[in-house]
C-alpha cells in the first residue's frame, strides 16, 4: 500500500560516491533533499581499490573539492597513505593519490551526511520513479512510501540488477555481497529510457600475514604530505606502506591454460568492461608478449589484516584464482579473505543525458556515476556534484552550470560522455583533455572556486581562505616582475656556481625563473626582500613563471574552442533538412542534439567537412533571422 | 564445477556472535578452522540493539570471557557506556551492561578473527553440509570449492531463508539489508534435520538532532567502570549518555487504530517471536490497562547520529511506524534514518540437539546461537563458545565438555534449550536459574577458568592472572577469620557509630562483616593489617562472608542436583518397554533422550511419578547387571 512520505526538492538514489556528493551538494545549496540507500552501512564504500586519486583521478578530486564537495575532505581525514605521483615530470600530470582506511572513509561520509542541513539519509529502495508529463514528480520506495519531488539523480552505481560472476558460478548481487536492486530497471525501461549491461571487477583481498614481503618493492607515502582539499592544512600522520611485485611465468600459464573456463571468453559475460583496467586475464590474453605484469599490494585500513591485490582482478573460477594469485611472487601461501568476481549492471547510455547530466526527454531526472557507463570513484563522484548541484538549479528553474572542456577535468569527462558516448567503462586520464597545461591539480581552485561560490556551494569560509590563496600568488607574481636583477659580479658568480650563464642585462626575476636549471627556491640568495611563503603559493608562482609561454598558448586555443563553444545551435534544428549533411552526421547529431558547434564537432561520426555545412547553414538562418527582425521593426 | 578447497578440522558457518566465539574457541584451541560469512564486512555486527550485556545476559558475558571467549575483551575495547545494573539488590542479580559503538565492536572483532592463528576467515557462502554415514565430512559453497572437515558450526543466525516484513511488505533479505541465505536450508531438511520458522525485530533508528532530550530522563554510565573481561585492568573512557523515555496515549492510540495492518496481527505473520522482548504493538495489545510503556533511546556508536529506539522494535506498516513513534515524548519530529522490521528465518528445533550441542543423529554436526530458537547476542555467543570447545574436543575424538545448570548460565541456557526445548526465541534470564546465588556475574573466573585452562582454551597469561586473584581471596578470607575483634571500649564505640549493636564478646572480623549493617570497607578502622586489596578481591571476600549461610544451602542443593545427573541412563533404552511410564512421558524420553535422571526430570511432561518409575527401574536394571557379572566371574 502506498502513503505520503513527504516533498522534498531533490532525491537521490544511492549513496555511493556519485549519491553521497549529489546529495550534499543539494543540501548545502539550500534544497530540501533526501538520500536513498538499500544499506546505510555502504554509505561512501569502496567496492575496490582502497585508494582515491592518481593520475586525473586526482585532478578530479581536487576539482571537486574547489567546487565545495566532500571528497578531498573525507579522504584527508582518512588516509593511511599518500602520494603525490609522477612528480619527475611536468606540474600537468603531477597527480595526487591517498590509500585509504576504507572502513573509516565509509564512517566518516555517513556521519558527514547525518549532520548535514538540509539533508535526510534514510535506508530506503527506490523501486520507481514517476513522472507527469514528461516531468519527474515523484518515487516510490519498497515499503510503500511515494516522495513528491522536482528532481531525482539516479546514482546507482553496479547495484542495478547486478549480477556477479566467478567462473561458471553466477547470482544476483550487488557489489561484495550486498543486495542488489531488482526493481528500478524496469521503471527506468518504462520511462523510455535505453539501458546497458556494463561489467567490472575486483581482484581477491589476502591475509597480511600470508604475504611474503620480502619479495616485493615497497612503497612509501610522501615524506611531505599534500592535501587533497585546499581546506586542510598540514596534514601528518603515520603512514602505512604498499607494495609492488610481480606475476610470473607460472601466473601466465595458469592463466592461458584455463582461459577457457574465463566467463569473458567462453561467452557467458557479454556485457563489456573497462579498457583501462582490465582484468589479469585480459591482459595476459591482450598482451601475449609482455612475459610480466605490475601487482600492487594495498592495505584496505589500519585496523584489519586485508590486502587488496591491485592490477588482479578477475572473474576466472575460484580454483583457477587461488592458483593464480599464489603463483605471484610473494603470495605464494597467500590466504585469499574474499575472492575476485565480476559484476554485471545496468547503466544507461549517456547520450541521453545534457550536459547538465539531466535526461534530455524527462525533465528533472538526472544521473551521475557508474550508472552513466563511468568508471571509478572519483569520476562518479565527479558528477555526482554536478548532478547536485543542477538539480537545484532545476528546481530553482534556473540555467544548469555547465562546466566547459577548459574550465576543468569534469568539464572533459562529462562532455565526453554525453558528446561521444562510451561503449566501455569511461574512465579519465590526462591524455582526454585539451587543455592539461592549465587544468593542473595544483590550481582547480582557481580554476573553480569562483564559480563554486557563484552558484552557492563554496563556504564563505573556503572563499575566504581562497581569496588569500590567489590574492597572495598574484602579489608574489607581481613582485618578483619588478625585482631586478643585476648582473654584478656577485650575480653572476652565483648563477655560475648553478650552471647557468652568464648575465648580460638587468632581468627581472620572474624572466630569470624561466631558466630550466633554475628555481624561485634556488634564487633565494638574490632575492633579498623575499616574503615568507606557503609551499603551494610558491608552486604557482614558478609554474606561472616558467610556463608563461606554454599557458599563454593554451590560453589562445581557448578563446578559439569558447568561440565554436559559443555558436549556439537552436534547440528545434531539423538536421535532416539541411542540404550536404552526410547521413551518418544526420544520425549522429540528432541523437546527441549539441548545444553548440563546439560540441558538435566533438561527436564521433561529425566530419569537419559536416561542421562547415552546419556553420554555414546556421550563418544563413541567422541573417535571415536578423533580416526578418528588421523588416517587422520598421 | 566443485573443487577441493582444502580441509580442516572444524568449519563454522556465520560469523555472528556465535560464529566468532565458536570459531576462535577451536581455532584457540589448536584446530585448523574455517569461518565462512557471507560479508566479511557484518562479522559481529550487532543487527538489533547497540548494547552487550543486561540483567543475566553479563551473566553469559563473564561467564564467555571466563573460559577464554573474546566477547568481553572485545565489548571492553569498544564501549561507549558502562552500567553495573540492579545495585540496589543482591549481589546475584547485579548484572553488566554497556552500550557499545557497532562498528567499532565489529571491526574489533574483525580484526581479531583476521590475526588468530589456526584460523581462516573467509567471504564464502555455504550451500551444502555433506556427510558419509551419518557423519560430517564436508561443506560445498556457493563458489564451488568442497572444504573437507571433521565438525561443522552450523552459527546462521536469523540469515536461513531470511525474510523481512513491514506491515503488508515483505521481501527476503537478511537482516539490516544483508543478503538473506537461501539454499542451505534445503541441505538442513535433506538431512534430516526439522525446521522451524521464529521471527524477531528491531525497532527504527532516528537521527540525534531530531530528538528533544528535554523531555527524556538522562542516562550517565558509571563512573567507576567494572570491566566485562577479568582480563581488563581499570577502564576509563569518556561515556556517552543514554535517555529513558515514554509512550503516550497518542502511541497507544496509533496502534490500537492501526492493528489491523499489523502483520502479527493480521495473521501474515505466522512464526513465533520473541516473548521477553515483544515488539511494541505486542506490548500494547497484551498489556492493555498499562498506559505507558518505557523507551529506550541509545546512541549506536561515537562517530554517528544514529540512536536506537529501545522498547519499540515493530513490523507495523511503514506510515505507522512514523505516526508512532513522533508520537513518543521527544520524539515528536523525529527523523526516521531506518524503518524497524521484522524478521522470519528458518532455525531448529533444539531438541534435535545433545548438550555438548551435536546433533544427536548427525555426527560432527554442531549448531549455536539462533539458529538453535535463541534470542540474544550472549546467548548466541555463549553457545558458540561451548560448540567451538565440542567441536574440537569431537576432532580429536574427546568427551565432550558439558557444563551443569550449577557451573554456570551457559549451562542453565543450553540444558534448558535441549531438554525443555523452546517454541518461541529463548532469552536467558536469572529466574531461569536454581542456584543464582552462586551463579553471580562477579565470580564467573571462579566458577569456569579452571575448566576452560583444563580443556585448553584459556591462556597461561589467564590463567595465571586468575590463580592470583583466587589466591587473594582466599588468603584474606583466611586472615580476616584470624582477625580477632574484643569488646573494648573504642570497638563497642565505633560499632554505635555504625548503628550497630554492642560486641559481647571476641568476634573474628570474618563473623563481623556478616551483620547487615556493616561491611569489609566499613570496618577497615578495627583491622589495623588490612593490606591494599583490589575492589573486585574485596567483593569476592565479602559476599562470601556475607552470604555464607546461602551460599552454603545452595551448594547442598547442588549436592542434590548432581546426584541426579550422575544417574546416568543408558543410551540404549527403550522407554516404551518400561512399565508405568506414562505415554506421554515415553514420547517425550524419547524425542529428548536425556542422559541423566537429572535431565529427564527438566523434561516438560515428564512428572515426578514418571522419574520414580525410571529410578526403580534403572535400579533393577543395575541389579540385574550387576548379578550377571557376578554370574560371568564365577
Amino acid at each position: 500500500m502506498e502513503y505520503f512520505g513527504g516533498e522534498y526538492d531533490v532525491i537521490v538514489v544511492g549513496a555511493g560516491h556519485a549519491g553521497c556528493e549529489a546529495s550534499l551538494a543539494a543540501a548545502r545549496m539550500g534544497c530540501r533533499t533526501l538520500l536513498c540507500t538499500m544499506n546505510l552501512d555502504s554509505v561512501g564504500f569502496m567496492p575496490c581499490n582502497p585508494n582515491v586519486g592518481g593520475t586525473a583521478k586526482g585532478h578530479l578530486v581536487r576539482e571537486i573539492d574547489a567546487l565545495g564537495g566532500e571528497m578531498g575532505v573525507n579522504i584527508d581525514h582518512t588516509f593511511i597513505q599518500s602520494r603525490m605521483l609522477n612528480t619527475s615530470k611536468g606540474p600537468a600530470v603531477h597527480s595526487l593519490r591517498a590509500q585509504a582506511d576504507k572502513k573509516k572513509y565509509s564512517n566518516r561520509m555517513k556521519h558527514v551526511l547525518e549532520k548535514e542541513r538540509n539533508l535526510d539519509s534514510r535506508q530506503l529502495e527506490v523501486i520507481d520513479i514517476r513522472t507527469e508529463d514528461g516531468e519527474v514528480c515523484g518515487v516510490l520506495t519498497k515499503n510503500g512510501a511515494y516522495f513528491k519531488t522536482k528532481t531525482v539523480i539516479l546514482a546507482t552505481g553496479t547495484y542495478l540488477k547486478g549480477k556477479v560472476i566467478i567462473g561458471d558460478v553466477s547470482y544476483n548481487s550487488g557489489p561484495n555481497g550486498f543486495m542488489p536492486a531488482n526493481d528500478l530497471s524496469q521503471s527506468l525501461l518504462n520511462l523510455g529510457i535505453e539501458l546497458r549491461r556494463f561489467k567490472t571487477g575486483t581482484p581477491a583481498r589476502v591475509n597480511r600475514r600470508s604475504v611474503d614481503f620480502s619479495k616485493m618493492i615497497i612503497q612509501n607515502g610522501d615524506e611531505k604530505i599534500v592535501p587533497f582539499s585546499f581546506m586542510s592544512d598540514n596534514l601528518e600522520r603515520e603512514q602505512i606502506p604498499c607494495y609492488l611485485t610481480y606475476t610470473t611465468d607460472e601466473t601466465l600459464k595458469v592463466i592461458k591454460d584455463n582461459i577457457h573456463r574465463s566467463p569473458l571468453y567462453n561467452g557467458s559475460i557479454k556485457s563489456v568492461g573497462p579498457r583501462y583496467c582490465p582484468s589479469i586475464e585480459d591482459k595476459v590474453v591482450r598482451f601475449p608478449d609482455k612475459e610480466k605484469h605490475q601487482i600492487f599490494v594495498e592495505p584496505e585500513g589500519e585496523n584489519t589484516e586485508e590486502l587488496y591485490i591491485g592490477g588482479a582482478s578477475t572473474s576466472l573460477p575460484e580454483d583457477v584464482q587461488v592458483a593464480m594469485y599464489r603463483s605471484i611472487s610473494g603470495l605464494e601461501n597467500a590466504e585469499i579473505l574474499r575472492t575476485g568476481y565480476a559484476i554485471e549492471y545496468d547503466c544507461i547510455n549517456p547520450l541521453q543525458l545534457k550536459a547538465s547530466l539531466e535526461f534530455k526527454n524527462i525533465e528533472g531526472l538526472f544521473a551521475a556515476g557508474q550508472v552513466n557507463g563511468s568508471s571509478g570513484y572519483e569520476e562518479a563522484a565527479s558528477q555526482g556534484i554536478i548532478a547536485g548541484i543542477n538539480a537545484v538549479r532545476k528546481a530553482n528553474d534556473r540555467e544548469p552550470l555547465i562546466l566547459k572542456r577548459s574550465d576543468g577535468y569534469i568539464g572533459v569527462l562529462i562532455d565526453d560522455l554525453v558528446t561521444k558516448g562510451t561503449e566501455e567503462p569511461y574512465r579519465m586520464m590526462t591524455s582526454r583533455s585539451e587543455y592539461r597545461l592549465l587544468l593542473r591539480q595544483d590550481n582547480a581552485d582557481l580554476r573553480l572556486t569562483d564559480i563554486g561560490y557563484e552558484i552557492g556551494l563554496v563556504s564563505e569560509e573556503r572563499y575566504s581562505k581562497f581569496l588569500n590563496r590567489r590574492k597572495a600568488i598574484e602579489e608574489e607574481v607581481e613582485r618578483i616582475k619588478n625585482v631586478q636583477i643585476n648582473p654584478k659580479k656577485e650575480v653572476i658568480e652565483f648563477l655560475s656556481s648553478l650552471n647557468s650563464t652568464e648575465l648580460k642585462k638587468n632581468i627581472s626575476l620572474y624572466e630569470l625563473i624561466k631558466r630550466p636549471e633554475l628555481d624561485y627556491l634556488k634564487l633565494e640568495p638574490l632575492d633579498k626582500d623575499r616574503p615568507n611563503l606557503s609551499y603551494d603559493i610558491v608552486e604557482q608562482v614558478e609554474i606561472i613563471a616558467k610556463y608563461e609561454g606554454y599557458i599563454n598558448k593554451q590560453l589562445e586555443q581557448i578563446e578559439q574552442f569558447k568561440k565554436l563553444e559559443n555558436k549556439i545551435i537552436p534547440t528545434d534544428i531539423v538536421y535532416n533538412s539541411i542540404n550536404g549533411l552526410r547521413l551518418e552526421a544526420i544520425q549522429k547529431l540528432d541523437k546527441v542534439r549539441p548545444v553548440s558547434i563546439g560540441q558538435a564537432s566533438r561527436i564521433s561520426g561529425v566530419s569537419p567537412a559536416d561542421i562547415s555545412v552546419l556553420l554555414i547553414y546556421l550563418e544563413r538562418e541567422y541573417r535571415l533571422s536578423r533580416e526578418n527582425n528588421n523588416e517587422k521593426n520598421k
